[in-house]
């Protein structure tokens, strides 16, 4: 399935694509989905964290985007190195589908982490307990960036011509960061929008540009509560998203007092929050 | 927040519309994002299984599903009863956000669920395990059902009609189950698509529908592996999708025999297996 043994960012597959009276065989690029296994290795020991389904590529960024995101690295330092998995008994594609963090120190406690992601099914985040360890982790952010209207306005065509892949598959969501003249800094894609997120935050952490000040996340789709709280855990003060944001995650920007733009299309967008760092 | 005890579907919020030189206030409706925490009981013990942010309503649906959906319970006997959170300590929003279901005997093995929950990430499924366990719990869908490219062009715009809150937030993932005569037996709406075909699944499992042969389901958004496993533990033959598969789902609908169709708009669609349960 795949070139090479590295898994891509797109599969080919055949397809039989109907019309009316019209039938054809083509072959159509899907966005790749794949089984990513974080590891954590801490002293002697090694553990397996948690499993997410994401497209390949930038597997470090993501790691490290996750941990950082569930609390269990604060900064590069926490990390003393990260690799796929060497254990040649596994199939390449295995070994692509495996990523070890290596801390410092110990393992942290095992109990603490299980209880942790225990509680962690479908979508990645733990209810109330979620809400209440992002209050202990996180401050409301104080940021005072200033942007225009416009400036927001034109980010999703920003993002749009940086997408090559989206154009190709329609099946990844996106996620882009901004510095405050506009600037694009990081672009990362997936088929889970937190997945694309994570990445965003993994490049910032392993390139010491935590928190993410004086900075705006635009992203593909709806946002819910764990891109909210992935946002505020990395600092970001502007967070706008193409779709509809849920009533958790205006309610954890108005807390976290983030700015939260939804429906970014062509000519407006609503403001959910902080609207004080928009300007006309 | 919530008019009444209850949370609903839709929650109002006051937003900021930006319009170029405009800006006005307004009260938009949100889809309303909730943690709803699946507790599990047998015998004297209880135990918390697992947290999904969900949108309230039809949460008993969502909790049998769930637990269908992962292998915890297999029929409508397996379950004893359901009910909301009856500790009066908590608010009343908490209550309406803790499902227990009481299981007939005793607590399945906790190791067991532990192990499999735990590598439960980011999105509600786990990796090679995962598609592992599909392979024990589920069999290739040998449902001779056909229906006609017609019958699946009209789908969409059959769910749409039924999708009144859609139209409201454009927040909400839909799932829509027909029979093979396009009959609409059920409808379910969630922020979460995974959740919105558990609730589908649940109803099915609790009014001893299960398995669905010769059943036609429709998603709203993309075709995920995690949609994919829910189906062909459903025993749904026909899973079609109004945007794109995940190479993942595709490989997985090949391996159950499953006809998937995606890209399902106006006057054409894909067919990514098992085309020949669909005739011209």
């Amino acid at each position: 399935m795949h070139v090479g043994d590295r898994p891509g960012l797109t599969t080919p597959a055949a397809v039989l694509a109907l019309e009316r009276e019209h039938r054809r065989e083509l072959i159509d690029d899907l966005a790749t989905e794949e089984p990513l296994e974080i590891r954590l290795a801490g002293g002697s020991q090694t553990r397996s964290l948690a499993v997410t389904m994401r497209t390949p590529g930038n597997d470090f960024e993501l790691a490290a985007g996750f941990l950082f995101s569930e609390g269990v690295v604060s900064s590069r330092d926490d990390i003393v190195g990260i690799a796929y998995c060497v254990d040649l008994s596994l199939d390449s594609e295995q070994r692509y589908n495996i990523v070890t963090v290596r801390l410092p120190g110990y393992m942290p406690a095992l109990e603490r982490l299980e209880r942790h992601f225990t509680v962690n099914s479908s979508c990645g985040v733990c209810g109330k307990a979620s809400i209440e360890a992002l209050h202990v982790r996180a401050q409301p952010i104080a940021d005072q960036l200033q942007v225009s209207y416009d400036f927001v306005a034109e980010l999703p065509d920003k993002m749009r011509s940086a997408q090559r892949i989206f154009a190709s598959t329609g099946g990844l969501h996106a996620s882009a960061l901004f510095d405050k003249r506009g600037n694009l800094l990081a672009l990362r894609e997936d088929v889970g929008r937190h997945n694309a997120l994570d990445k965003i935050v993994g490049w910032a952490l392993l390139n010491d540009r935590l928190p993410l000040r004086e900075c705006v996340v635009l992203v593909s789709g709806r946002a819910s509560y764990e891109l909210l709280q992935k946002s505020v855990t990395a600092g970001i003060p502007i967070v706008c998203a193409v779709s509809a944001p849920s009533s958790l995650a205006v309610e954890t920007a108005r807390e976290f007092n983030v700015t939260l733009c939804g429906f970014v299309r062509g000519s407006k967008c609503n403001v959910y929050s902080a609207p004080g760092r928009i300007s006309a």
